[in-house]
Parts: structure tokens; sequence; C-alpha cells
């Protein structure tokens, strides 16, 4: 056994039990005071470089409301549950971005020069209520999360504790590398808002190199391993909201416009969006609601949702015939609509060269037993503008999907992976940033 | 001008106070905590026999949970909004109906024999966001809603002030009549549930008369009144709840069982239930929700209706189809559904012989200028319980409706009316009394 | 037994069998070749002065068009069928509407002068496959329609036949009677755009007094008559059609625009017009079609239907949310789409004065078990174009609803009655003239 | 110019002429009697070894009905234009189905023994209305169809006529080749159902190359080929009907059961099915009717549609969300629904060493500028029945796609091509049949 494999074997257990906090205090998109506050405390004590809020993604590209009211629940529930209240509070102002730099002193130091190799971690939650049977492991352990309606579906949990190891990794290792390392702890990837910003404050400054990581996904068994992603959806995120004017239901039912109708009728034609001859494409009303009483004809009503597609072309189209529906539902029944776009991310895949640097590394593995190179992805990632951004700078950038024995589908609320993925991905994100800047 | 008009005159501006009081703190159906507390602590002061909690409605009819914590939170409210702590404490335990008996004096004391006359008042608001207009009445003179969620769109409000109205009006006048008045406040009218508990608890119980009272419906202006109230609807409520499967919308949508689209399809579908060749119908889908999050194929969405017939064969026929369809849409994609119905009121009309009574001593007060002995009312009322077990005792009954010059239909945001019907309805009310147990 | 009485009883028969020669040869709307050229012919033998053609019926009104190839298939239908060809060519190039005078020769001479009573018969058929069952009686006793998509299910054979056995008993009695009486014989009046023109083209002049009569609707048993109708339904009739774009299914959908999707939108929208608080309404979107191949986006639909309100407002109202729902599918799916109004009925109701003298007659005879003076008709006929004309004149008219004891409901497959009721209804008709007349 | 250019050369006029002639006399899918009659006598006179009727295909394969009397009037018609009236008749009995052989005599007569080399034409029309206006050139140049509701809108005329010139060509340089070619005239490609029942009937017998080809699909001007089709998607055709009440629209709506909605909610669920993680997948509702009269509610309405998907397995997953969704559909308004499949073809993929033969060939040949040798084919070809039963047999099957010059997507009603891509595919086909064959 190396020094690598002695050094990942003794932080493994940090790991777990970040992963397993993090999974019973999920925080959402935009939200993740906690979260966030305990990545930049744990960075800060490792004497990493920090940068946060506003100089770690500009506010110009959020999609949220600082004032919003739930936003200000979350950040006393996190105070609540031991948030570092200073930290927390600047993160309520300012966002909760963070990336961290730390260099190696192989050659001495060199922190402030030279190119930089990025990893990039997504930190927030599902919209989602966790499932409370006895079979759902994290209920059976205690683990699971005590936030109604916040849920850790999409191994996020796992994302940002495997950076938190890599973090104790390289400030081991230190002696044992040249060159700077950037660990980008990115606030809402679900939703596909958070990496524009950060991307727009400079977070790819100096990276020629960059490495994401998924679980699951199209892996299925912990050891398996998809080098490099390729066929990366473009997505676009949607909100609708139809006015119409309440009425007495059973006085005057002809005084009324029904807004709930006219969203009721635009989300069933939205789920017939055309399909494109192109190449797949996907839609989702993923929420809905309208009405206030049983009694009264329903003058407001909204969607939620989301397109998809193979190219930016497809998404378009599909994003195109979302619109005229929701404004053809709205004439139909009298009302008015107004549509809100919140976020795009295009499609993308990985660069070759690098996914075949890393096979080679996994390959150096005895715990990995099957290896693709590349394979596709085929869900959105909004790892994409990171990942076009440094490859159009002619660096070049991979995301890799894990095998982590998932136990339901992502974003299903049985979702529970086998946290000895997590031990796997933390050697191989450190045998690559040792082997790339050694 | 006799003594009734001097009485009335008196008590007029407490009348208007207690409505605009009551306007500016709505509380929506169960959860009367405040009103109903207001209302028996005047009452007990004026000397009247109140029964109350459990002894006034029978909780075996009813249609909420006690424990629900949003009732624990109209509580709290209620509290911090002034309501007698102890009544509302009882009211949180043991519900919000009252009825108060007064026996005149006319003849000696004679309260607990002989026939009552009774007077009923329904006292909920509707679960509506008030207008916040400088154009609506209620914004700009300060008594607008302070409840986000809740507004006295439907006139409740005035109906409760009168009740106290009438109350300080007999206990003036009590040597004036003999015999026994019963003032029945009644929660939960919105949505058709709160008759039944009180009439199961005996709120008729000896009463051979009786009178209820709507502002506005189909009378517009102040002045204006129709005595008998006919063609009331017969009406029932319903919930629908569909369970899918959620799934990853990007990766593995047809891993989901979409519940969003089959409330979708049965909302529509429902909307189109069929007509009914003997007579109007009516049918509403007031509120809806489903799914969490614009990433999720919706596993849960949820319904709530109601529909409404000329007859209760009709309403059956159309709460038949309705019914059908949710288990078709269900069947539709793949979910399962499960409905609750949640009340029903039967139709109904008004005794013609007491409409007439009414007609004559609204003939003798100046103050109205059109006067309709029966007309029709073309909405649904839980009065109708009480009317129609009032009949079939062979009793008499009517439902008045009394112009007040509303602003805008029942039910809409921008609901106001003209408070000088509140004193012309306590002059008639008062009145009728006098007549009757004279 | 009477004159009267003898004079029908020797009627009866050729009532019946015409009855049952029309039943087995339906003609539908606008094409009553055969039908028209028998009512003719037999009206002329009888010595009637005619009316016909384009004298009697306005084509500045006709909602159809004679070069339609389908008329022409029709046309030659009924000569192969044994239709008088010259009176059928001329109807094919004037339409088929007639009417025709004869008068009484009590007093003498007098066809040109005074008053006139009018008497209304409907010809046409129904768009509709009879039952081909043994337990439908027309199929058991061979005079089963042999028209495919044509079936006599609203009783006109029994109309039509009637007035031809009305107009041999006028001849028959002409000394009995003074003054003139006119036979309207009605094509067209299923999609109510038959009654029109031949307002227009004059077939009220003179007209005071006017009789209408339906078998079945509301009454029952043979013996019932409701003999002045009221509530009858406003109603419309109305086309669209819907126009995208045809594209491959496998290859290239998206370059299709679905006009069938638009077409489903709209109907089921449709169905789910808004009810009105006023009175009741009906929506009916009786046939539709789309697209031509399964391989292939439909290009083009089209949507038949209709709209009824118990007042011409709300009948409005309905027709207005039926062509915006067309205009809003249309966009959603993006289509075009246009709409052709085919003809309007309004409301109406009967006089009382003649439906008393009609229930006084009724009374008179023994055949009558139960007699309504005013009864509700709850459908649409636009027998109430030439009603509300009478009525405007101030003359008297009603509509009489005759118990027929039907097997099946109005437009269905299995639509039959009791042809006892025609011989009842031959009389009642007989001692109407001739009470009028005498 | 070598012989085989000579030779095609001198027979182009020919295939030009017949595609014009077969595009003025489209006939769809079963019914291409004037078209086959015309294919068996052009290959009977040039010496072919004919295979017809129930020995060229298995008539329990069949999806038609041999009396269907549209099928009846086809036939009549053909007979009208031309058609050999026994060739015809004999069709009309027994299928339209053709195959013929010949035997190259370089190594002198071996007709009946070694292996058999095969091309597929397929021969019907679509079911579409064809452009009638100035700038498609059948229109201005008068070979337009002249039969309602068909139109040679894939370029089948084409395929066909290539077909018989490649016969031509065949037969003329019989000298040149050894071995056995078979010719392969398919009915109904268009549906899907016309492989399976010439497959079972041993179409393919003997046969270890198998070549298809068609105008257009992915190749874009005259130049371009490729060579092997990969990505053929997998269909399934299905009709559906429902079957609910009819009742007087206006008066007894409530006793109807609304066959035309059920259709409606269907189709309109259908474009909604759910889209698949795996591939990509299609549904097309192509063609539906209902009802019969606009007055009457709808007793009965069809579907007719089909559904792709990139595997079996995503196809068979969106037809049974079809199934579920039309059974859920008939229980929303309380109707019945059968439904029917109607034949189903398999996805698949050229052979990649046959694919790279015919791109030698191509590259050969000065006219082709454009060649890859395998690419995406993105829709259904029942060719896919007999490309698998060849490779599952070791054989080689490629589908080839060559540019020309379209003027309109396939299935659109201006759908035309560029002539000299015929002339081009005669001397391709005749290069791969003398060097397959040398």
């Amino acid at each position: 056994m190396d020094a690598i494999s002695n050094t990942v074997s003794s932080i493994a257990p940090f790991v777990r039990a970040v992963r397993r906090d993090l999974h019973r205090h999920p925080e959402t998109a935009w939200m993740e005071f906690r979260t966030a506050a305990l990545v930049a405390e744990e960075l800060a004590a490792l004497g990493f470089r920090l940068t946060m809020g506003a100089e770690a993604a500009d506010p110009a590209e959020y999609r949220f409301k600082f004032d919003d009211p739930v936003r200000l629940d979350a950040f006393n529930r996190a105070l609540a549950e031991g948030a570092n209240p200073d930290l927390a509070r600047s993160m309520l102002e300012n966002g909760t971005a963070i990336w961290a730099d730390i260099a190696g002193t192989a050659k001495g130091e060199s922190e402030n020069c030279g190119s930089v190799l990025a990893f990039r971690f997504d930190i927030d939650a599902n919209k989602l209520d966790e499932n409370t049977g006895e079979c759902h492991r994290p209920s059976r352990e205690g683990f699971a999360s005590v936030h109604k309606g916040a849920m850790h579906a999409c191994g996020h949990d796992g994302h940002t504790a495997l950076g938190l190891g890599l973090a104790r990794a390289l400030k081991e290792m230190r002696a044992n590398f040249s060159g700077r390392v950037r660990l980008i702890f990115q606030p809402a990837e679900e939703g596909g808002g958070g990496a524009l910003p950060m991307l727009r404050a400079g977070a790819l400054k100096d990276v020629d190199c960059l490495v994401g990581l998924h679980l699951g996904i199209n892996t299925a068994e912990v050891g398996e391993i998809i080098c490099g992603s390729t066929h990366f959806l473009s997505t676009s995120k949607f909100d609708i909201f139809f006015e119409g004017r309440e009425a007495h239901a059973g006085l005057k039912p002809h005084e009324g416009k029904n807004a709930l109708m006219a969203a009721c009728s635009a989300a069933l034609a939205m789920q017939g969006t055309t399909r494109h001859g192109s190449g797949p494409s996907r839609i989702c009303v993923g929420r809905m609601s309208g009405g206030q009483a049983r009694n009264v004809i329903p003058a407001r009503a909204e969607i939620h949702g989301e397109t998809r597609g193979s190219t930016d072309e497809i998404n378009s189209f599909v994003l195109d015939e979302v619109m005229r529906m929701a404004e053809g539902a709205a004439r139909m029944w009298n009302c008015s609509c107004r549509s809100v776009e919140l976020g795009h991310c295009p499609g993308g895949a990985s660069s070759l060269e690098l996914a075949r640097e890393i096979a080679a590394i996994a390959a150096s593995m005895p715990r990995f037993h099957k290896i693709e190179t590349l394979g596709e992805f085929g869900a959105s990632e909004d790892f994409t503008w990171f990942m076009n951004e440094t490859q159009k700078k002619e660096g070049q950038a991979a995301f890799i999907q894990l095998g982590a024995g998932q136990t339901a589908g992502h974003h299903n609320c049985a979702f529970d992976f086998d946290e000895t993925a997590l031990e796997i991905g933390l050697e191989l994100l450190t045998r690559i940033a040792l082997r790339k800047l050694s």
C-alpha cells in the first residue's frame, strides 16, 4: 500500500461522517447556509485561500431574491442547527458560493503562478420529502433528512464530503505536488442556476484542467466508472404564472376566469410537446398549484418546469413550444399568462484526452472492475458551463460517473448509495491531482 | 319613530364596528376562535343561555382534524389578537359552534317552555387574499384582512355582526315579547360542513320557526329584499389524492408515474362533466397542487373541489362523474387515486307562508323599495339542513336575501357592501322576532 | 262518434303507411328530395295552393351549397327510390321547402282574404345509423332505414305523415270551416337552419295563429299532452376548421403542426365551457375528424358542434367561449383555425291563451288522460323563429308535445314510437283547425 | 463510358416515365392493383420467373380484409385506368406481393442453384391529398395524383421505377454475371404490414445478400449517399375504437356516453406518453374521427396511430402507455374501448461489410460527391424484417439512402424529388449486382 492509499484510508471515516451530517441537514438551492459555512470553516482551518460571496459568484446572474422570506427561514434554521453565525450571515447577504485554492510545495511555494487544476463539487439538495420507511437506510440508521421538503436524493452530500476529503488529502500530501489546485464548491446545481454566476466571477481563472464527478447515473455497482461523460442534455428552467378572475363557483361561475383550467390545459399540452426528429428531448412540469378555495373559481395558478434536449437547438425547440402552449392555454380560458426563464445549461462532452488519463489511473486501482473511457450522461448538469469554457480556452475537462450501488433512481425519495464509493472516489481524485501536478 | 327604530338606531354603530373588526380578522372554517370567543363573550354578558362546544355540534359529523397544525397556528393567532384565552382554548378543544337562547318577559319568565323562534348566522371567512388596492374600501379605510389567505368575501362578517346586534335588541326589548328566541352562530358555512353537526347536536330542539339571511346574492341595491329564497343548489365537497412515483426527469423519466398529469387530466375532464337535461349543475375544481421540484416527475397531486345541482339527483350525477373521471385519469397515467367526500348540503326552498309574513313586515318599513316574496337563490347554503328539518317537523323556515349594494361578486377579492344594509337588516329581524312572539 | 272522428279514423291507415315509408327512406337536412316531392304531389292532388322552392325559402339564408356532391348523390338516390323526377329536380335546384294553403267553404270561397291559421311540420331525418337489432320494431317489421347514416330518430317521419293526414282531413271537411289554413312543411329542422329561410320568404304572411307539434319530448305515454311548450333553448350551430402542416411522423415530427391535437384540445376545453349562473346551457361537439394516415402528422382537422342556453344571452356566452377556445387551441399547437357559424334559433315560449284553447279541446277528447296547459320543452327547435314572429305581430302561437310511448331517447339509434299517437294527433289538429275557423 | 453506363443511360428515360405514371396513379397499402399488375407485366415480358399472390405473401399475416368495399373500389379504378384485368383480378383475390428471379448466364444457366442476391422495392403510396399549387412540379407538369386521398409522398414511385429499370438492365447484361438475382416488389410499406407476409412466404429463400434503398431521408442533394443505414426505429401500428351511447344533446345529454370525448382525452394523453431515458421514441395519432351529427352525443369514435422507439423495448414501453391511456380515457367518459394492434417492425442496422462494398462502388462513380459508409436512418421501415432475417442467417444486408434533392419533407403534400437521382440509383444498383455476382 502506497502513501496515497494510507492517506485516503485515514480520511475515509471523516468523509463518511460529513456525508451523513449533510444528508441529515439537506439545504436546497441558494440556501445552503449550514453546508457552505461548514465547507468554509473546514477549508479555512486547512489553510486554503478562500474566495466567497459576491467575489465567488456574480450576483447579476443570480436567479433568486435575497429577501425571500423562505431564505430567511432557512438561515435561521441553519443557525439553530449549529452553523457558524458569521459565515452563515455573510452567506445570507452575499451567497453561498465558495472556491478555495491550495498550492503544492514540491518545488517550493508557488501559489500565485502557473496553471490551475480544478475540481468541482455541487452542494445543494433536492426539493423532496425523504422516504421514512425502515427499508431506507438513512431512516433506519438515523441520518435521514430532518427538513421537510428537502432531501439529498442526487448524492450531492457525497460530492461535498468527497470535496472536503480531497482538501484534507491535498493538505497532507502538499509536499508531493507542485502547482495549484482549486476546489469549487457550487451551490444550486438543481435548477441549473449555480454554475454561471461562479463562472462569471472568475472561478476558472488560470484553470487549464477541470474534473467533476457524479455518483451513479449510468454506472451501477461500486467499482464501475465512466471516466468522461458525453451527451449532456441542454436544459432550460421556467416558471409560468396564469392570472384570471375569481368568482363564486355556485352563484356566478360565468363571471370567473379560470386560471387553474388554463394551467391544466397548458401542462397537459406541454407533456405532449412535439418530439424532435434530430434527437431526444425532455419536458417536466414538475410542480403546479392553483386556486385557494374549493368554492371559488381559481384566479391564479402557476407551473414550474424544465425542458431538455440532446442539443441546444432541440432544447430551444421544446422551450418555444412550451411558451406558445402557455399562451394558447391562457387564451383558451380567457386568462393572461406571464413566463419567467430561470436559467439554462448547455449540452457538452468531456475531453477525450483527459478521460483517457483518468482511465489509466482507474486501471491502476484494483478496486475498479469495469472502466469505460467515454460514456453517455443523458441528463443535464450545469458543470457544462465550466466544461465548455475550459475547452474553449483549449484546456481539458472531464466529468466522471462513479459507480455507487445506488438503491433507487436519482431524485427518488428512496435514493441512497454505498459509502465505500466515497473512499474509492477520494483515492481516484487524489491520484488524479498528484499525477497531473507531479 | 317607534321604539324598535330607536333601539335599532342606538345599536347600529356597534354592529358596524363589530363587522369591521371581524372583517379585519377573518377566520376560515373550523378555526373561528377569535370570532366565536367574541360572540360568546358578548352573548354571555347579555345574559343569554349559551350552548357551546361538543354540546352545540356533534363531533362525529366534523370534517376536520382537531390536531391539524394549521388549526393550532390559527388558535395562537387568535390569542395574539386578543381572543379570550379560556374561551378560545375551549373552542380549540371542542369546536366553535354556539347557540344562545333568551326568553321574553312579556308574560313573565317562560324560558324553558313553549316553542322557539330561531335565527341563524354564519361566522366563517373565505380562503382568499383580499384586494389591497385603494379602490377597495376596506383597504382604503384600514379594515382589510390582516390574515393572508383569509377574507370575508361573502358577508359573514356582516351576518355575525347582525346577530350580535339582534342579541342586544332582544335584550333591550325583552319586556316586549314572550316565548323564546335562539340565535345560532354557525361555523364553517363555506365548505358546507358546519350546519349538520349543530343540527345533530340539537340546535333545532323546540324550534318551529327559523329565519336565515344573506347579504346580496340576487338582491342588488340597499332597500331590496327577497323574503323567501327558493332553488338552493344541492352540493357535495370532495378531495382527491393522486399517487404515482417520482423519478429523475432527465435521466429516467420512464421510471416515474406522473401524478400531476393524472390530476390535470382529471381536472380538465371534470370541468366538462356532462350537463344534465333536468336542470343546471356546477363543478368547481377550486384548488389543486402537485409535485415538489421542477426536475422530478411528480409523485403526488391533489384536487379540492365541489359539485352542485338543482336537485340532489343532479348533484349526485355530477359527483359520480367526477369520481369516475378521477379513476380513469389515474389509470391513464399509471397512478392510483383516493377520494374523500367532505360534506353535502341538500337543495331546498323557503316556506311560502313565512315569506309572506316577512314581506308584510318589510312592506311596513319605508327603507325597502323593492320587495319580492319568493326568489331564486341559485347557489348552495348549508342553511338547507336546518330549513329542511324545520319544514319536516311542520315548522316554517325562510331564508332572506337582503340588498347590500355589494361592490363585486361574492368570493371576489374586491367584495364589499354598504353597511347601511346592516341597520336595515337589524330592524327587519327585530321586527320579525317581535311580531312572531307578540 | 262525430264527423271529425269518422274522418280521422278513415285517414289513420294512410298516415301510418306514410310514416313507415318515410321512416324507411330518411333524408337529412336540405336533401329531403323524395320526402318533399311526395308531400308536394299529395298536396297538389288534394288541390292545395303550393308555394315551393325559392319562393318558399329565401336562398340568401341557406346554410348549404347547392352543388355539394353529397347533395347530388342524395338526389340520385331519391330518383332511384321513386321520387317524382320533375319535382325532385326542381327541389335540387331550388330547395325542399313547401307551404300549401287551403280555404274553407263554409262561407263560400274566400281563399285570398282574411287571416290564416298555420300548422308547421318538419320533415328531415337525423344523421345516425339506425339500430338493426330484432328488439327494434322498425328493424323487426321491415321499415328501418335503408340509408346508411340517416335515420328518423326524432319523429319527423310522424310529423310529416300527420301533416299529410291533416291535409286530407281539411280537404274532406272543407265545407265545415271558413278562412284559410296553411300547412308549412319545413326542411332542415335538425341543425336549425330550415325555418329562417321560410320565414324570410313569407311563410307567415297573414298568419295570426300558429300551431306546431312534437312527438314525445317531455310527454311519455300515449294520451299525455303538453299544450304549450315553454323554455325553448336558444342554440347556435358551428363548424371549426384547424389547419397545420403534415410531416413524417417518424423522421421529422418537429416539422409538422398538429391540427388534430388542436382539435382535441379545443373539443375537450369546449366540453368544459363555463356554466352560467343565470340558467342552464349545453355544448355538444357532435362530430370531429382529422388526419389522413397513421404515420403523418395531421395537417387538418374539423369540429362540428352546437351550443345552447336557456336565454339568447347564455347561448351567446357559451358560443363566445367556444370560439375563443378554438383560437387558443390553435395557438397552443401552432395551427390556424377558421370558424363558421351555421345558424341560430332563439329561445321562446308558447302563448298561454292558445295553449288554454288547445287544452280545452284535448279535454274534450277521451283519449287524453293527462293534460298540461304549459310545460317546459328544454331543448331547441327552430319553430321558435316562427313562434316569436307570430307573437311579435300580436298573434298566438303554441307548440304541442304529444305523448307517443317512445322506446328510447330522441336521437338514439333505437328511437321508435307508438303509432296510435298519430291518430290522436290527427284528431287534435283537425279539431283545432275547425274550432279556430268555425 | 463503360457498358454499364451505356445500358443505364438507355434505360433512364423508361425509369422516369414509369415514375411519373405511378406518381399520377398512386395506390395505397394493400390496394396497389394497377401498380403491381404493371410490375408483373413488365417482369414477365422480360422473362423473369415470377412468384405472386398467396405464394408471395402469407395471407395469415395480412392486416386487411379482402372484402373491404374500399378495396373493391380501388380495383375498379385500376381497371378503369388500364390495369391488366387478369392480373388485377388475381391480385384482388390473392394480394399484390411479387418477387421475380433472374439468373445470369456468364457461367451458363444456373437459375436454380446457389445463393441469391436480392433487391427490395416498396410500391405503395401515402394516404394524403397532393398539393395542387403551381409551385409543385407534379402539378405544374401534369403528373400529380389524380386520386383523392392518395399521393406518392415518400418516393416509392421512384423506388418501383428503379426496380423495373434494374430488371431491364439485368436482362440486358445477363451474360455479364452468374448466379441469381431476386427483385422483391413489396406492397404496404406504409403502415408497416407488407414485409412480414412476404418473409413468411419465403421471399428470402436462398438469399445471402440483400440491398434496399430509399430516396432522400438523411441525404439531401443528388450525389450524396449513405451506404448502410443504422438506427431504424422499432414501430407498432394500432387502431382503437371507443363506444359509448348516443343521446339528444339538448334534451337528455346526461343519458349519453360521449365516445368522442374519450377519444380526445386519449389522443391528448398519448401525445404526452412518457419519454424514455434510454432513447428517443415517437407517437402519432395520425387519424381520428367520431360522432355523426352535431346535435347528438357521439356514441362512437376511433383513433389510428403508431408508436416508435429506438429499441423494441422503448417502442413497447410507449405502446403499453398508449393502451393504458385508452382504457383510462374510456373509463373517464364511461365508455368502453377496444384496441387492435396492426403490425410491428423491429429496429435494426445495416451490415458494415456490405456497406463498405457499396461505398467502394459509389466511390468509383463520379456522380457521387458525398459518401457516408454508415449513417442513421431515424425512422421506421419494414425492410428491417428482411434485413434482420438475412443477418440472422449470417448473410449481409444494407439499406441505402440516396440523395434526391427532395423539395419537402417525406409525407408532406409538396414532396417531390430530382429524377436524376433515379439514373444514379439505377447505375449504382446495377454495379452492385454485377460486382457481387461477377
